[in-house]
């Protein structure tokens, strides 16, 4: 199937790919999978992306990128609710912002393996430092394991792919709230 | 690789197959994959299960199950709240019990196109109804997606590798009656 999207020869290319992830995983897509959707040949995708692992690295960048500067902002802020609060706004900000790629790839086990070597990793344990993830006692530690799986996976569910950007965001934000305060 | 576990050769087949379908999703492996960590032949893998949904759908069958005795435990309890907390504890034992499973196959797209034609699906929406999830309010849809994410994702974080059965039970089960209430 042959796609015309707007955007650069990258973007397109990028884009085939990520649906192609959410319909066959990462592992189950192939760079000759990506030329056929587009319609081009495996040389020309290959020349933009030697291995599919940079493709993916290309699609989650953006997301990724995003991290450091939430951890930063959470950081700046006085108080552990404080920190707590604009960690929850900066992620639950990005979930939205890319609600298909979080519930799409996030627990993909390439995108797991990709992201354990990836310098965003150290944002993200930071972020989890402040949520309380890396407390000793076990009701923390389930909670944030609760809390994370529930922000990546929301925007998957089809009960909520109607609902505009601005009432998941609130809802969404709302619900993670009531998971780390009670 | 060559295993050798306990249990019948279907048995040793499908946890294989498991470990597999973790490390590169159900898409990235191949029956020839699955024949090669037991050290048999690929025709022996065939004579057991012809196709690799046959594979997933036994894998995951045993939780699917326990998907329809769950909705109706919990359709019996009388009152919203009863219901509620008997789909709760309920929906909690098993992602205990399949901890591993709920975590590495839930949101594999094979997966969910299996499951979307599996007859549990209709146990699994009795189930998403009680817990409010089909709810015209967003606030419910987005907290229920939330739930479900969480419930499902949260055996997979590092940070509760290391507790016990019991522990991630009682704190999971306290974490999503959190999100559900407030």
């Amino acid at each position: 199937m042959h796609e015309t999207r707007p955007g650069t020869a990258r973007e397109r290319l990028l884009a085939a790919a990520l649906d192609l992830f959410a319909e066959h995983g990462v592992s189950g897509t192939s760079l000759q999978m990506i030329a056929d959707r587009l319609g081009v040949t495996k040389a020309a995708v290959y020349h933009q992306f030697p291995t599919k692992d940079e493709i993916v690295l290309a699609v989650i960048d953006p997301a990724l990128q995003r991290l450091g500067p939430i951890a930063e902002r959470a950081e700046a802020q006085r108080g552990h609710t404080a920190r707590q609060d604009a960690v929850l706004a900066g992620v639950v900000d990005l979930v939205v912002e890319f609600r298909r790629l979080s519930s799409t790839l996030s627990f993909d086990p390439v995108v797991v393996r990709l992201v354990r070597t990836h310098h965003a990793l150290r944002s993200l344990q930071r972020i989890r430092r402040m949520l309380g993830g890396t407390a000793p006692d076990p009701g923390s530690r389930v909670r944030i394991a609760a809390l994370s799986g529930g922000l990546m996976m929301a925007g998957a569910d089809p009960a909520v792919a109607g609902l505009d950007d601005e009432d998941f965001r609130d809802h969404l934000l709302a619900a993670a709230r009531r998971i780390l305060r009670g």
